[in-house]
């Protein structure tokens, strides 16, 4: 073969793609800060960043229904379960339901010592107040205090320059401190500034406003600021984020008492990114919501990023082992479900649904368990690897149940899994083909997935259940001398007939029996199994079969299961040779 | 207040995070390849890679009810419409209705000119000449070549050597090759071959099996091969897909003749990000799924990444102008929702709930309006900018009625956005904030979202229809000489009675006549607009009024409209006198 002949009736160069209608032109190109000499690209995340959950905050003012109370309290629960330390509970001067909501968790004595709750407030004195009033009796918290620090909402939506904006982010911080003074005295109280929107102000002018907020605060050792720099609003690639927040923290003063905090949105669908990126870039915390809830498209999924740690290695210092019973508390509190393809916690993601991907899972999962087992260990205590499952459905919770899902796409691999798996029937490879053409078939016409108890019923009426033309009535046999002889009662279309062979085994004498009855059968593979352990364990017998002589014969596969595992070999050429009638 | 003093009863340290009790040990983190000297994060996107929609069979074979022929059309039809290009449309080899399916595209001349159909096949003879069989009588068409090349796939699911997996790619080839010819004659035909799975694959492999393939396809102008490269499982953080990307452009043979295609997976919620550093990194063309179909977590989302384009000024090649269209038909098809936080296309992502980002929003879009129509032009044609809305919403077919959403979480900005957006009501800022106070209160007590059609009735038990104690049945005025005298007829507590009053306007006459009739009254602030446009136009009036004298005094708004501006004003102050009353 020439591949020139071939290449002249090939390839003409490449379909081309034509302009989109859509005005592109109303949009400009984001201009991040300028960081030639960036380092994340080469670094590695090594460690959990400090986590804060905004559930109750950023994630509960974005609900079409906002949380009540009691979904509140078991919202904050679970975060505490989970191993969340800061948790943000709440906007209390702007919302009588937050602050009451506090009081609540205070007065209740709702907070272990270790954790310390966070409020939101804006730069005025009569919210600030407000919200270190909505404080007192905590034993730590921490006042969340933001004004706008971009461009555009300087222009359009306060009406103030650079040097109002830093004069209302200083003067708020001193108003923080001093009813902080007056209502928390005793609290062990945090701080925390927002320039918002981070990703939308010059990278200079965050740095100069977040370093006069610290003029105020006066950072020092035992006594940390945290800047919390958000994208409110996501504005580019994930790595003009990461150049954002390396130049920050190589510019801010006074860096080992400053933590450096992500609160990013995922309105390019890249926050999970951004912020791993970030944390490359230098970030010391991050702040998100379970499952990526918040304000449009959502804060950045706390889920996600604990899970990522997890699958390279890294304690994520929080605690995903169950992770659907969280995704039930959530979907309770927010009213929104998790999508079927969410990472580690969607339905369908530890799911195979291809043939090839089945194939693949079940030959790595043995593997697994021989090497496990080949160490005196079980699959979920040796290292994890298996093809096209990045984490072990176990570690979150999950069985394996799920993992291998029959549609009409799917192959014989993913079929063999569920018939071994849930049904002990450990099908032959060529049976497996042979079955996996009845599945699709049924798949194809039903339309929609096969489940197991259907596979069963597809199985079990394929093969186990076809009694005509034939039908075994009683069976008998002996051998002399290696001589085995066959004695068998059938129906054969409803009238009874004896029919008697011999062979060098009990099924070639059976075999040899139906051919004198006129039902010509040449066994090619044979197979059989113990279906249970005990003395009244069934088997199952694998038979392939030539039925039919000469242009009339077909190859085809029988079943059978008995407690004798003769008769359910013989069984088994029954289902041949009864499969064979129907076709 | 000296911060020393407050410094002491102040923060004695973050709280700690404890270990988590998974097992986070059985994995290790991913090592990829070392690129130190990479350029991509220096780079840009300036233009729209080529697409491949795998829809039709990544995505649809990840389906729980995978697509009926009907539904494959449908979506066929949809991805021309948008302006997909190449299109992998089954993998006929392994599915009677995939094949089936290819046969009616090509039978039923369903395929637009300048569109390229491909078909994915395994690396085996039969399966090949299936394959290149299903294509028969195509314009243009691509046979989509695989093996696995990782080692874990190698070792555990093949059991064969570097050596023997060059051999299965290469011999792969040569029989697309020699199968095309015979069946392919005339069709416009490519090649693309994709190591599986590049990612877990050592980049120097899948560089040097890739250089094996070329020398059996022998790439030249006119002549590309396409290499894709496949994040089957996505492994690590999206920067290592990029160094990969980056590592085997530098180091193909025949660059200028080889396109580089990517193909991430989702797995770690980074797919999105992951493409667009690769494409910084060199890559041409990406292959994924309308909102992120496919095996497990899904193919990257192919919406996503032509969104963001568009939103950084760069013309994305396909049309998403109609984007709940493009939804509702993919919904349709795959029987799985669009998360309402997908971004671009989710119910939520347009949305703002919170009062100061609804606040914001309002104003932004003013402003938006005003520069507009300073230019003589509609705020859809002016460059965007708004607070917290990344893309116009008219851009991809929503109107602003679905933006500002009103829970109790939400704020005056939003309410009076409504209030004017839907009832053309323009509420001075004041009555703004009593209003939300009002809407805050309903929305705690009854939960859930206030529509606009909620808080119209709201506003209107609020403000327009209390008419006890006092009834406006008659008023009539007369001006003399700037002096203005009044007549009315109330129904005081149900008994009707005559009033009358001078001032110097008809207003504050008929304030003088409450007063004298004992209900004292005093007009703090007054507005009044034009509720539509015309002859019979009805007229809003506004009244913030003092009600009551001395302790008593309440100030409180009032609403009134009328066809006459006067009567309305009227009926405003009576409408907070009547306010007062019910408190």
């Amino acid at each position: 073969m020439s591949t020139t002949t071939f290449g002249t009736a090939a390839q003409q160069g490449a379909p081309v793609q034509q302009p989109s209608p859509m005005p592109f032109h109303r949009y400009a190109a984001f201009e991040p800060v300028d960081v030639p000499d960036r380092t994340w690209p080469s670094r590695k995340i090594t460690h959990a960043p400090r986590w804060l959950s905004t559930d109750l905050r950023d994630g509960n003012q974005a609900l079409i229904d906002p949380m009540t109370t009691a979904r509140k309290m078991k919202m904050f629960d679970l975060l505490v379960k989970l191993g969340y330390k800061e948790i943000e509970v709440g906007f209390p001067s702007a919302s009588q339901t937050d602050f009451d909501f506090v009081r609540k968790l205070i007065e209740a004595d709702h907070i272990p010592d270790d954790v310390q709750i966070s409020v939101l407030t804006q730069a005025r004195e009569d919210l600030i107040a407000r919200t270190a009033e909505s404080l007192a009796g905590a034993r730590r918290a921490n006042i969340h205090l933001y004004n706008a620090t971009a461009e555009l909402f300087r222009r359009v939506v306060f009406g103030i320059d650079e040097a109002q904006c830093i004069a209302m982010a200083t003067r708020g911080t001193e108003l923080v401190m001093k009813y902080a003074e007056q209502h928390l005295g005793d609290v062990e109280f945090g701080y925390q500034y927002s320039p918002e929107i981070f990703t939308q102000t010059p990278t200079d002018f965050a740095v100069e406003i977040c370093n006069r907020v610290a003029d105020v605060w006066q950072p020092e050792a035992g006594r940390e600021i945290i800047f919390n720099l958000p994208a409110t609003v996501e504005m580019s690639t994930p790595n003009t984020y990461a150049d954002q927040i390396e130049y920050f923290g190589r510019h801010i003063r006074n860096r080992e008492n400053v933590c450096v905090s992500l609160h990013p949105h995922n309105d390019r669908g890249t926050a999970v990114a951004a912020t791993e990126l970030a944390l490359m870039a230098g970030a010391d915390r991050v702040e998100g919501c379970l499952f990526g809830h918040g304000e449009r498209t959502g804060n950045v999924d706390l889920v996600t990023l604990a899970m990522n740690l997890f699958t390279q290695g890294i304690d994520p210092q929080v605690d995903f082992s169950d992770i659907d019973e969280v995704r039930r508390t959530v979907e309770y509190c927010t009213g929104i479900s998790v999508h079927p393809r969410h990472p580690y916690a969607g339905d369908l993601v530890y799911t195979a649904f291809s043939g090839s991907h089945q194939d693949a899972i079940k030959k790595g999962l043995e593997a697994l368990e021989k090497k496990a087992s080949d160490a005196g260990q079980t699959i979920h205590e040796v290292p994890w690897e298996a093809p096209y499952l990045p984490v072990d459905p176990h570690d979150v919770g999950r069985t394996y149940e799920a993992v291998i899902r029959v549609n009409s796409q799917s192959g014989k691999g993913g079929m063999a899994y569920i018939m071994k798996n849930d049904h002990s029937m450990d099908l032959p490879r060529r049976l497996q083909i042979e079955f996996s053409r009845v599945v699709q078939q049924q798949a194809d016409s039903l339309g929609g997935e096969v489940n197991a108890a259907q596979m069963w019923r597809i199985f079990e009426s394929e093969y186990l259940t076809r009694h005509t033309p034939l039908d075994l009535l009683q069976y008998r046999s002996q051998s002399e001398e290696g001589v085995y002889t066959v004695d068998a009662t059938l129906r054969v279309h409803g009238r009874e007939k004896q029919v008697g062979g011999e062979g060098n085994g009990p099924l070639s004498a059976f075999v040899d029996a139906l051919g004198m009855a006129g039902h010509p059968v040449r066994v090619l593979d044979y197979t059989e199994h113990a279906l249970s352990a005990g003395g009244d364990a069934l088997a199952a017998a694998y038979v392939e079969c030539e039925v039919g002589e000469g242009d009339d014969a077909r190859v085809l596969w029988g079943v059978g299961r008995h407690s004798s595992i003769v008769t359910a070999s013989v069984k088994a050429v029954l289902s041949a040779v009864n499969r064979r009638a129907a076709l």
